[in-house]
């Protein structure tokens, strides 16, 4: 079984079918397809699906062109049709794990891809879980789903078992939109298989795409490795977040001081203050883990505090607010505020948690009248979440000059700051995009 | 004034006086001897002055050979006659800055070299502090100080003016001793001067001797630095640390995970964990922005976390002791354990803070008998805290066998791993030494 398994891998002739078409599972498949295998996206949002099959884009830093490449020459095809499971012979799964409103990981879409993989989960196939996610996932949560296939099915009394009648791994992705550096292929991948002979599939699998795989002991080993790298960001960004407040009050500038101690050649990683967390995985990913080490009765401090601090920081945002137009005998309450940036980070367009969208609500509860503009985002998508009917304002000079206040969210590198600081009434910049833009006035604010 | 300083600067007639002769003003000393300053070397304690001057080392990782060659021609000599700082032009400060028992700042070392310079400073002399401390010592202790320099020494009832009179800055040391890539002149250097004139000496100084000067607004914002520097150490160390006994409960191995994770070419910095903090910086400089930040109502939460997370582990490394004890149906109570490794880190003879002389304390509270080997410390230094005689244990197959548990705290590269493990009963590895020497066995288990 596993012997013909690795050959049609080994020789490309073996059919791989991803579910989910998002940020993860796109690129992915595109990878495949590039490299000769014939490669079926799944998802569940038909609306995705014949845009993918006449070779369009919906997500901005993937490039259409690809996605027609690949059409043409037949390597890939969408479908919402998850019975065409069983023409593929390794699926991976890349779906979203969310929060839910209480903080607790979303387990439905994981969950409800196990399912429909065991519906139709022939002997013999591969299967790997990209998702990040608690450690145990794969094992508690897929395996017994898939060794009750045949139950199932239907189709037999006998259960499967992991390693001889299927093969199951957990592989992290890394995938980082719009890293000019780093792409799928050029970023190493961890992997770790339930049984050795998982571990070997998956291994041969993945080196047909990525340059470099990198095995670990089990599935938990690379499930906590994802969720060290989230925890860590998330971390040193709530510390940058909270020395920000320290520093401020004592007249330093946590900027100047990060880059200075960047020069450090060994031992530091810089990483600099925001108004708040953004995009799908540092704001999330950390709390998995301390989900479940609550089930081992141990907790995660510094992930709470993190979550504290950085939850914070828009709250801290409409502070500086308050306190800049103050200093200008303004309220924020009836204040005209434009908002700069909504995407969580500079230079894309995902929406996803960014922190620009909690900025808007706070301000509007304290009666402020809020706009904004985001050259990537040119209405504001609803989320989960919100739902504010808003479109992005022009940048023009009359616009600009009809606001109490600029608040600089996001430092899209196509702003130009020196028109936007000439044209401005007050200025806060949560990223200190105007001083690195060379810009420094007493209209414009840190904070 | 200043003129005539940096003429003297850059054609290296200027005499150089380094206060505080141990890890960081030693080899900083040596940097300027070699590069042809005159330099005096300041130190109060009185045993180190002859060893200088013969041209012998104090300090394993300095080799004697360096010390005499500036000694032998005339470049460079140690006193602890401290009125020959007025034969020198530039005076940096190198003095330690320990915390006391309540977690403070002792300030002492600081304040007493302040004193002394202030009296015999002269007009046009240059002082540089780079001892690790809280942003605003320099404009706060020192400047004050030196201000009234002529009123001390009785010799005026003007006061000097900084940046006219005397010149003022701050440099934060960054040594990382027994690091093989970086030294003293090859590591970029942060400075902050009082005044634009202060900078800009200061610059002119470092400059010959050290590879980057990094110039910063002001001195508070170079203490900051190296404050942000170490906090981020503190931190991620503590971070590993609890994230270890979080997978331990999970059956996850944390080293290999921390390995894993380290693979990702970007966003992240490995960090591992240990039985605590040692040294003379991460475990006591964050604690002095703590303490300053209480000045101004505000809490640094991530700096306490770190700290209590860091402080217990060598009651946790007690815990896993009792634990693999107990299995072997043992209690530490009467058990016979050789600690392996004294100072903080691996390589080294620096016992500054090591926990393993936490762990010898909290072993024979619990009524362990416990023994040492360590072959950079023959012996153990009396510290400020503790004052056990004990000498280093010869590793020898009759020693190791005798012992109930060897308790591995520091990973000297020296050491004979597979001889070791193989002459054990138990070993209990707080540093994964043993597997990264690939050995794995049953009587291994780490901690």
């Amino acid at each position: 079984m596993k012997k013909a398994l690795l050959e049609k891998i080994n020789n490309k002739t073996a059919t791989v079918g991803i579910i989910g078409m998002g940020y993860v599972g796109l690129p992915l498949a595109l990878e495949f397809a590039e490299k000769g295998f014939l490669t079926i996206g799944f998802d569940i949002d038909e609306k995705k699906i014949p845009l993918l099959n006449s070779g369009s884009s919906y997500i901005n830093h993937i490039k259409a062109d690809k996605i027609k490449k690949v059409v043409d020459s037949k390597k890939f095809f969408a479908t919402t049709d998850f019975s065409k499971l069983t023409e593929t012979d390794a699926i991976i799964i890349c779906v979203p794990t969310p929060l839910n409103e209480h903080r607790e990981p979303d387990m439905t879409y994981i969950e409800n891809s196990g399912k429909v993989i065991a519906k139709y989960l022939k002997a013999g196939q591969f299967v790997a879980l990209e998702s990040s996610t608690y450690p145990g996932t794969t094992e508690e949560i897929l395996q017994p789903l898939f060794e009750e296939a045949p139950i199932i099915q239907g189709s037999g009394k006998n259960n499967f078992t992991v390693g001889k009648d299927f093969y199951l791994a957990f592989s992290p992705e890394r995938e980082d939109p719009n890293n000019l550096k780093y792409s799928t292929a050029t970023i190493p991948k961890v992997v770790g298989g339930v049984t050795p002979d998982c571990l070997e599939i998956a291994l041969s699998l993945y080196n047909h795409v990525i340059i470099q795989t990198v095995p670990v002991s089990s599935p938990r080993a690379a499930e906590a490795t994802k969720l060290l790298e989230n925890i860590y960001r998330s971390i040193n960004i709530a510390l940058v977040n909270e020395l920000k407040m320290v520093f401020e009050r004592m007249d330093i500038d946590v900027w100047e001081v990060v880059d200075a101690a960047a020069t450090k050649p060994f031992g530091f990683q810089a990483f600099y203050p925001g108004p708040g967390l953004g995009g799908h995985c540092i704001p999330i990913d950390p709390f998995y883990l301390t989900w479940k080490a609550r089930e081992y009765d141990i907790n995660t401090k510094f992930i709470e505090l993190a979550g504290e601090i950085n939850t914070f920081m828009p709250y801290y945002v409409i502070e500086k607010a308050a306190e800049v137009l103050n200093k200008n005998k303004k309220s924020l309450n009836g204040s005209k505020i434009l908002i700069l940036g909504a995407a969580y980070k500079k230079d894309i367009d995902d929406m996803r948690e960014s922190p620009s969208l909690k900025l808007i609500e706070l301000l509007r509860e304290k009666g402020a009248v809020v706009d904004y503009n985001d050259p990537f985002v040119p209405k504001l998508p609803q989320t989960r979440k919100y739902n504010y009917e808003m479109e992005s304002v022009e940048l023009t000079e009359k616009n600009l000059k009809s606001y109490d206040l600029i608040l600089l969210s996001t430092d899209h590198t196509k702003y130009d700051y020196k028109f936007i600081s000439e044209n401005s009434n007050l200025i806060l910049d949560t990223r200190n995009a105007f001083e690195k833009a060379g810009i420094k006035n007493s209209k414009i604010y840190k904070g």
